[in-house]
This record gives C-alpha cells, structure tokens and sequence, in this order.
C-alpha cells in the first residue's frame, strides 16, 4: 500500500551487511513483514501483487503440458506419514500438530484451554505426497486412468526454527505438481521436463539465470529415487535451490498401493514425480536484481512497470502535468504496459525515492517543462540511465527500454555466475576460498557420501547439483583423491 | 479427471431423496469427494476449474473497487482470540488446535508421538478478523494510511460435526475482504457495496437469483455490528446463505487497537467491514440447476461451454467425424468459446451420459451425416432442445444459444423463487406450511429475539433477511401479535 506511513529507515549497503541489507530491501520494498506468529510472515499487497505474477506466468506453462488443479486437504493424518519411512525421518522434527478441536473455558483461571482431544493427531501439511498419493490410490484402477497430472497452489507448514522472511517460513506458499505414470520412463521424463518449465521461468521472466542438474543422495527429498533441481547463485555467491523436480519411482505408490491394471491386466504400481516452487524465489529474485537502493523488479514479472511521476510547483503546473501523465498512462496501458500515474503533492525526490525502493523498472518524470517539449524523461531503475522520450513514441520507446531492462537484469546476474564459479582442484585452495569469499566452486568428486559429509562439515559448502550435459572429465576427489568422471557444482546455500 | 474410471452408479432423482440426490451428482459430474481426512473435501480438478472461474471473475470485480490482495497467517494464537469477547464464544467451539511443533518416536511403542508442547497454543484460522486487525494496527498510524481494501484467498478450517461436500466442510477455501475507514459512513457504503458485488455475480455469472438484505442480530456474525447478506433459494426451497458483508463498526478496532490520528491530529478508532464468499457457493449452484441427469453449469461459469462429441462406425468415419469436429473447435475456441473435441473410442449414448452429468451447457454432435451436409446438431443441457447449426454460422449460434441457456437458467431459478415465496399472515399456517414444504416466507416480525428465537425452535426456520428496500408496511407479528412495520424472509437453510 502505497498510502502507508513510509519508513525513513535507510537501506543497510551490501557491503556493509548482506543480511542486514536483505531484510531492509523487504521492509523498505514494502514486499513482506514478521507477523505476531513467530516464523508466519504477512505478504503484504505489493509483495503479494508479484506472487499473483509469477502464479499467473507458471500456472499458464504447467497447464501447456496438460497439467490441471486441484485442492487436496491441509491436514494429513499421522498415520500416512509414518507409511514412507525416509519421509516421516525427515518432516517429523518440523510439523504443526492439532491435537484438539476446540478451547473450553476453564472457570478457575477464566482461560481457554485444548478441549476435545482428537483420537489420532492431524499434521498441517509441510508437502502432500501422502495425503494426496492415498487419493490416487482410489482414482487409479486401470492403465485408462494414467497419467495423472495434478498441481495445487497452497499453503504450507515446516516448523523452522530459524526464519528469514521469503527464504525460510514457518507458512509459506508454494505450488506442488504430483504426477502418476504407466512407465518408469514416463515419469522421468515428467520430473525432466518440469524442472525445465522452472528453468525457463526463472531465466526469462524473473531474469535469473540458473543451473539444473541432479542432486546428491544427500540433498535429494526424503522418500525420492532422485531430485532434480534449478540453483541460483546470489550476489553475495551463495546458492539459492530455487525449486525442485523429485522421480519419486514406486517408493510412495508402494506405500499408498498406487496401482493399476495394465493392458495385460496385470497389477502394477505407477511411476510418480512431485515438483514445487515456493514464496522462496522471491527472496532469490531480490537477492538477484536488488541494489542498495532497494529493490529491482524484472519487468516481465514487475506488478508495476512504468510509474509517471508529476512534478509540479504549482496547482497550474500540477494540473497540466497530471492531465498529461494520465493521458500518456492510458496510451501506456492500452498497449499493455502496467503503468501508473504518481500525482501526489510531495517533492520529486520523495515519489522518486519511494519507487525506487520498489524497484519499479522504469519511471517517466513529467514535469511542466517537458510538456511543453512534449516529452518525458525516463530513468531505468536498473543503470539509472537517462533519455527524453517524445510523446508520439512513448509506446514504442517504453516497451524497447522494459525489454532492454529485462535482458541486462539477466546478463548481470549471468555475469555474476559465470565470474564467480570457480574450477579448483585442490581442498586446501577450496576451503581457503570459502573462507575469504563465497563462490560456487567446480570440483571433482568421488561420488561418496562419506567425502561430501566431510566437506559438508569442514566447509559448510554443499553439493547444489550435478548439471544437466555436465562434460565428463577424468580427475581426482577433492577429498580422498579416488577417480572421478565429472565436477560438480559445490557452494553454501541459502 | 474424464479418464478416471467411470462410476456407473445412476443418480438418485430429486424427487426421491434430495439431499442424497446433492451427493450422487457431485460425485457424477466429478467435482469434489470426501477425502481421507473426516470432514474434508478433495476438490477434484473439475471441481476446481469451476472455482478458478469464480475466483478470477470475482477477484476482477473486487480490484474493480479497488481491493488488493494479501496474504496473513494461517495460524492463530489463541489470546488474539480472546479479545473479542463475542467472536471468541462463538468460534472457540469449532476450532482445530496446533499444541505442538514435533513428532517424536516412542521407542517402547514405536510410534510417533506429539513432542514440543507451545506455550501458547495455535488456532488454525476459522476467519483471520484477529490477525489482520493485529496486523491492521500497526500499518494504520494517520488517516493518510486508510482506507485500507486487503483481500485474501485462503482455506479455513470450523470443526463441523455434520459435514457435507461444498455445503458444510471442516476445511473450505474462500476470500475474506477486510476494510478499514476513517468514518462510519465509508465502512457502511463498503459493507453495502460488496453485498452488491456478491449479488451482482450471484445473479449475473452463477444464474442465482438472490435477496439481499441484512441479518438480524441472532444471524449476524461473531463480533459485527450487523451483517449483510445475500440468500439464494434451492430447489427444495430452502435457503442457501451465499455470501455475507459484515459491518465490524470499531468492535475489533477497539480490541485490537487499530487507530489513526485524524486531520486534526486527534486519535480514532477506525471502522471495519469483513466480508466473504466460500465454496460453498458450489454447493448452492448445484442445488440451482442441477437435474436428475447430473450437474447443469451456467455457461458464464463452466469449465467447458461447449463439447463436439463425435458420432463414428468405422476407422474411416472416426477420421473423418474428428478432423471436422477438431476443425469447428479452433474456430469457437478463437472465439472465446472454451470448447473441446470428444473422439473417445465410446459409444455416443456413453459420451453423451457423460457430458450431461457434468453439466456442459451445449453439446454439438459431429456425425458423417453432418459433416458432409456440414452442420452439427447442437443439443441444450438445460432444456434437451435441438437444433441443427450449419458449420459457416457455428461462432455465432453457438454463442447465441450460451447467451440463451444462461438466461434460461436465472429465469428458471427465478420462477422458482417467486413460487415458493409466500406472504404467510398466521402462525398455525406458517407451521402448517413449512410441514408440508418447504418455502420462503415473508411474513412480519416484530423485532424480538424471543419470537425469533420461538420459531426456529418450532419450525427449524430463521430469518433469512431483511431485504434491502423492504415495503413499510403495518402488521402483527406471527407469534405475539405485536405491531411490526415490515415484513421478513424466513426460511429453513442449509
């Protein structure tokens, strides 16, 4: 809201305190806030403005590839969990728990208590592989009803003890796409081709470039055969897991007796994959774009593009400059772009101030002068660069700055990556340079667990993924020296 | 899901047993079902792409008013609860409790047990009131900050003990609007002007003729100062509560202390209005238009306006039959049409079954005959009539007979309205009435708690609403004989 009382609050620099600086970038964008819930965050209109995008863009891709809606319960009888055991291992330590179904006064300390205790406890869903997968076990009888191809938007519960608004959340809000297959093949292919829907969302709508690859036996989700992932790097070079595509193999479908009568009318289990992005990326996104004036939002994703901002020293000056702010929104927005009109009675460097902050990609300063020019000033909020746009070309010069805008967003962040992902062949090099600054580093390694624990301890640097098409390479482990046919991507992550 | 295994179960007809007539269809046109969890639902995917429909048509009408879009906790904590003393009695009795964070392994049993005790419980929300307004308290500082117009999409829990699908559930998703205002006046324009907004797309999209009018204080809601509302009448004749706009006045403002200081710098309480639209709407559409073939869709609303089934005997005329059919589908769906091919390897009467009992408002049948006198026969759900439709006028004709069918169908259910309102003078009538059928009845009240209170315990009616713009007009009430100056809608309700 843009009516509320306005912080004046700097924004802490990066360099002086990238965390620090993180959560003022949140405050000051007036994207999100701590609510009175210890770890539950309030997403505030315009942060939730960009949710809605990224909702609109994604759910539009999932359903290209056949893949429909649905709503499955919040809550998940302990009972389901405890049927996959890799997956109960894992969530227990993080789950909400309802034990009872209503407060009952008690009239000697005029309190409300738990009443109503329930006979088995219900889990507020932290991921719904197992209330969903005991659905399908009823929808799927026959090879007819396969694939199942289901997605829902909700919320979701893990109980985290350290939380940092966006990236770690007691509640969040994420998507959760959970596919049923005929054939082993088919769901690897499934899980492959969504983690490349999210690759291509994140680079060509939220302009950040990523990795995918496959994680470790390690890293993956508990209760899958493998996990795919896309990995972002932030400008302070730690790794951001920006979403995730398990293969789930029968593992569940076992569980939960998914199963279906093939062509032959034999009884098989199905092939399924489970595949998720979160309110997380938006923390990425910020900590991508954002500078230490604030925030930057890539313009296909930005739930403002253009803002008009009048100035004027006079109610004569101000009228004339509104007139023609408005008129050029409308011109503006008949061709699609989202723009809006900032008329307030307060000083230029104030609304400039604000939208920055906001990281709105593009402001028109409309002054008395440049109606006269019929002109407008455009400043982009990524470089800062200055040009005078004539009325007449306003549609045509706008949308080639917001594309112009998009494409440098994602060749920084590229630059980013590419110069600080360094190849280094020797742990002593390896863990001197995680100690002097964070980077993504190419190493080869041995494929134990043993060695990537070891690692894990000593450096704190994880592996983020095996890329996709990674080169085959012959070279020695970082840790143990024993052959290896591939580097992997190692960094510590968010 | 149409490639789920079918259920070959018929339909129970209305006539017979209407509630479980309401069951057999929802389960029929495969829209939601009961799921693992007692008392909630599984929204399947055609259920959902309904609720998609109302969402973004609603939402579009909401940010018309200028309403944005939040997102606040899903949890509770109790003490916000016990702030407002009414809300607090009438919630505490139906509300799902978080009072642990963990599951911990018994090694004596092995099972997994609540473990983490919080030291103050959590509510999931039954409504968010508490939580915004705690929120509201400290983003409304000036009245520079209001109005405040948030709305969330979210799901809510109520422990029901009777549940039902759509109609009455533990979990359901809705939109809950929270505005606060500066003046009195400018929160009761926003409560009326919402009603309207719900009554506008009851009437308009879902074909539901609806009284709006406001409750009286045994109806209202938990901690309002009254409550407005709109009421749709079912088949059955009983009523169906399909939206409601609270004005809160500065009841919770007070509680959670949610003030301003005006343009004289004094401090004030500002003035809120709740209002919201659930699911359950769903249920009420069903129980509008649905026959005893199965669901009847509002063509403004439905997943699919129009289905080609296509009529084939041979390899030869099942190319042929879809080719055309595929051909016509492009051509209405770049119309705006949503409209889609059946070229199933099923008997038409199997295709056609199938279709009805999910309500598609128009089928269009595609047989070698038609397609070589190139027409197709176009087959209304609403009222069976046929008509042939030469290929060269398909956009239009179709387009006109959804125009038609959703016309019909709010005329029907108007008709319906109309002939089951009663102007009933006496109490012994009204109880003899309501034995016999049940209908709205408009009859005068004088205004007491303890009238209405007497015939809902006689009757099971309540007073449904004072409609807005109600006739003055003398009278007695039902039950004391005492004077009243208008007349009220009573009514059984689910």
């Amino acid at each position: 809201m843009s009516n509320q009382s306005e912080t004046k609050k700097g924004i802490t620099t990066r360099e002086e305190d990238y965390s620090k600086w993180y959560l003022d970038v949140v405050e000051a964008a007036d994207l999100a806030e701590n609510s009175s819930v210890r770890g539950c965050m309030v997403i505030k209109p315009y942060g939730y403005a960009l949710w809605e995008n990224i909702q609109k863009i994604l759910d539009a891709k999932f359903k290209e590839t056949d893949v429909v809606n649905a709503y499955f319960p919040i809550f998940i009888p302990k009972s389901f969990f405890e049927r996959e055991a890799e997956h109960v291992e894992h969530f227990a330590k993080e789950c909400a728990v309802v034990t009872h179904h209503r407060l009952e006064l008690d009239p000697a300390t005029g309190k409300l208590n738990p009443a109503g205790p329930l006979e088995e406890p219900l889990i507020v869903r932290p991921t719904s592989e197992t209330i969903i997968y005991d659905t399908y076990s009823r929808w799927v009888q026959s090879y007819r009803d396969l694939p199942l191809l289901i997605n829902q938007w909700v919320n979701i519960v893990r109980w985290e003890m350290r939380t940092r608004v966006f990236l770690r959340t007691m509640e969040f809000l994420w998507q959760e796409g959970h596919t049923a297959h005929a054939s082993r093949q088919e769901a690897e292919d499934r899980a492959k081709q969504m983690v490349l829907v999210y690759k291509d969302f994140l680079e060509n709508y939220l302009a950040m470039p990523v990795l995918a690859g496959r994680k470790t036996e390690a890293e993956k989700f508990a209760g899958a055969d493998y996990t795919l992932c896309v990995e972002a790097m932030m400008q302070d070079g730690k790794a951001l897991q920006a979403g995730t595509s398990h293969m789930l193999g029968q593992n569940f479908a076992k569980s939960f007796n998914v199963s279906f009568l093939d062509e032959k009318g034999e009884r098989q289990f199905v092939w399924q994959t489970s595949w998720g992005v979160s309110t997380r990326m938006i923390g990425g996104l910020i900590m991508t774009h954002g500078d230490d004036k604030g925030m930057i939002m890539p313009p296909k994703i930005a739930p403002l593009q253009a803002v008009l901002v009048t100035i004027f020293a006079s109610e004569e000056e101000k009228k004339l400059t509104v007139e023609a702010a408005k008129e050029l929104a409308e011109k503006l927005k008949a061709a699609g772009v989202i723009a809006k009109v900032d008329d307030r009675d307060e000083r230029p460097g104030v609304k400039y101030f604000e939208w920055e902050k906001k990281g709105v990609p593009l402001r028109l300063e409309v002054g008395p002068k440049d109606v006269a020019k019929k002109q407008v000033i455009a400043v982009r909020r990524d470089n800062g660069e200055k040009a005078v746009i004539g009325v007449d070309e306003i549609v045509k010069q706008v949308k080639k700055l917001l594309e112009s805008i998009q494409k440098n967003l994602f060749d920084r962040a590229l630059k980013n990556q590419l110069a600080n992902t360094k190849e280094i062949d020797d742990y002593s090099k390896f863990k001197k340079q995680l100690e002097e600054n964070d980077v993504f580093i190419s190493s080869h390694w041995c494929g134990s667990a043993q060695c990537e624990a070891q690692i894990k301890e000593e450096t704190k640097a994880t592996i983020r993924c095996i890329p996709f098409n990674n080169k085959a390479e012959k070279g020695k482990c970082l840790v143990c020296g024993q052959e290896s046919k591939e580097r992997v991507i190692f960094a510590k992550a968010y």
